[in-house]
């Protein structure tokens, strides 16, 4: 018996699109949803009822940064994820693999510094939402992760320590944080490794993920639900191979992992989802713009995390139906409207351009607050209204309105 | 007709302290009151209804700041700092001259870095209260502030570009900003100034206050009420000759200011207290440790105003009823327990000594908001438990209670 419950709602016609319910020890998610990250055990800026208050339904913590700081034992002392940080709601956490790969930035295969890879789009944007508060100065250090049969030797970027991953302990350390969900763990190749590369890497993601499952089914509770993930790079046929296998395997559910190119979302999503079970839930992981979002769902993924909400908004980069803008530019200090006039955050519902111009400009920590609670109600409504829309037989209509003024 | 009227309730046996209700036009005031500072037009991590949460009654922006930073017509077009903040409750400007004393550092009599003078605790407290976000290494930055009998002449923080404040204008910038309550334009001295100087800049700041009243009836339009601030350094003299002068005049209010020793805070306010009306609200200029406001409130103080909460929390020290800890202890990294177990605010009901000590760790947004809002609660519920204890007849002990406790 899993300890979540996945139920398909409707189908985006002639599509592999869906909304759903999805079930979980501390509630309910509908489906599609973007899941709010809070990688450190917070989401930046923001208090959990802060976040609540933006309609979120579920926070992803990385377990690679929670390992590290304050550790997972703190964590699990401290009455696990919910009762640390002080969020209710349901919760997931990802296998850790990835930071461990991302910010180790040596991909196994010799490809050296993800800042200098030239198909590196969204890996740089995922490497960048590993690190989430690192520069991409910090990117750039030159870092190694060791990858053998029974694991990955990495260093912390904390203080370049040595410290090793197997799926085993990966899947402890997410027992101890506590999450709802949890995550197989995986190693995510670089796009520019060669076939014969990806071909090995998606042979070991398979035997690992064989290893968390038997970990999981041995040493398991029964309250966490383990989901597997889907690797194999841009290959059509690398991805429907590992598709088929993972999805044989006895989940709960199904991570899509690894660094696509922003063209490949449409199809690659497409190849894995046409072979995972209907009756499970499916994450594309660390994705997270408007367009990737409409592609996911239209191609059957049901949950999306991303950094890139809270990420930018840092940075005063907010999300408005005719794109993004930056609140840095010299016209928003005499702008004394809200970011969107329509938009029901708290954010635009109390504060004009001006003022929040002044707190970026003063340095002012409440910047970083409003701005992440407009951006992640942004992404966050825009997803629900994905789904609204699956429900009323509109969803083709829906993205062809937004996509047209969003990307003008 | 004063836009405030102050009603005094109670009064400690033998003493000049009060408990009374101060009607101003966005809302009533509970005497004594904690006044929460919101420099910039913001309270640095926190959003107004997090203020407001915390028992705030009304928050102090600083004129210097805001003129010249987003600038006192910006805040005027957005609708005054009530809207332009988002903070609905009673407000209050400074006048902006402390700061272009404090941050020019000149003092006009020779005496160059605060940092450099021996009686500076208090002073140094304050200026580091003027420039808030400034470290101390800012402080001790030579900068100069020449005084005229016109008014001061002084050197912008941000951009080091020349400015100029009259007591006409501080008061037209006040009335830009908008606050419920506004101060008159005086000269803050520093406590090493000798008593020649110290009386000739008295007579300026008095010829100053005539000014400010002068204007304020002229151009005024009767929503704001204008506060006169008594001075005088460390001189019985000469602060119980400012104090008949000021407290003769007919402003809504006064504020006590310049700088103390802490031993300095019992006797001087009591000097001042005794000459000045008691139909009227008095206000200690930046003053706020936990004995300085019980020696206030014992001598006829109303409302304070400091940064030290936020700034002290900020840092990672947090106020408990057995004094300041320091949440960088390493010991505080597995307790698991509340700042204080009996502690009724946001941040106790809800999180750890172990998640907050991880959040600093982490350099996380979310330790300013969790640190502030507990900093804020315990000073304003300090001052709150005053003035039950004024009215309950039981000042003294619950003086003397705190006290023993608080400075074991």
């Amino acid at each position: 018996m899993s300890s979540i419950q996945f139920t398909p709602e409707k189908k985006i016609k002639g599509k592999l699109g869906r909304a759903g319910i999805l079930q979980t020890p501390h509630g309910v998610i509908q489906t599609p949803a973007f899941v709010v990250v809070g990688t450190k055990a917070t989401v930046k800026a923001l208090t959990p009822e802060q976040v609540s208050s933006l309609g979120a339904q579920v926070v992803l913590a990385n377990t690679y940064h929670l390992y590290l700081q304050p550790g997972h034992e703190r964590i699990e002392k401290g009455g696990k994820i919910q009762k640390f940080m002080n969020w209710n709601g349901p919760t997931m956490t990802d296998s850790g693999g990835f930071q461990a790969f991302s910010l180790g930035a040596a991909f196994g295969n010799g490809v050296g510094k993800v800042a200098n890879s030239k198909a590196s789009g969204l890996l740089q944007k995922a490497a960048a939402n590993a690190a989430e508060e690192g520069t991409e100065a910090e990117l750039e250090t030159e870092r190694f992760a060791k990858i053998t049969e029974d694991g990955v030797e990495f260093r912390s970027v904390i203080d370049g320590s040595q410290h090793f991953f197997s799926p085993e302990k990966s899947i402890d350390i997410q027992y101890s944080i506590g999450a709802d969900m949890i995550f197989a763990f995986d190693e995510c190749t670089s796009p520019l490794a060669p076939y014969q590369y990806q071909k090995e890497a998606l042979g070991r993601t398979h035997r690992w993920a064989e290893r968390c499952l038997d970990h999981h089914k041995k040493v398991g509770n029964g309250t966490q639900a383990l989901m597997g993930i889907v690797q194999g790079g841009r290959f059509e046929e690398l991805r429907k191979e590992s598709a088929k296998i993972i999805g044989a395997m006895d989940f709960d559910g199904f991570g899509i992992g690894g660094s696509f190119e922003k063209e490949d979302i449409n199809t690659a999503v497409g190849w894995v989802n046409e072979f995972l079970p209907e009756n499970k839930p499916r994450h594309l992981l660390g994705i997270g713009e408007p367009a990737d979002l409409f592609g996911g769902v239209e191609n059957g993924i049901d949950l999306f995390d991303c950094v890139a909400p809270t990420r930018i908004a840092r940075n005063g980069s907010l999300y408005t139906h005719d794109g993004k803008i930056n609140i840095f530019n010299a016209k928003f200090m005499d702008d004394f409207t809200p970011i969107e006039s329509d938009c029901g955050c708290y954010t635009c519902q109390h504060y004009t351009k001006a003022y929040l111009s002044h707190l970026f400009r003063a340095k002012e920590i409440l910047a970083n607050t409003l701005a992440s609670m407009h951006n992640l109600y942004f992404i966050i409504t825009l997803v629900k209204r994905m789904r609204q829309a699956i429900l009323n037989d509109s969803f083709s209509e829906y993205k062809k309105s937004f996509t047209a003024r969003y990307y003008h």
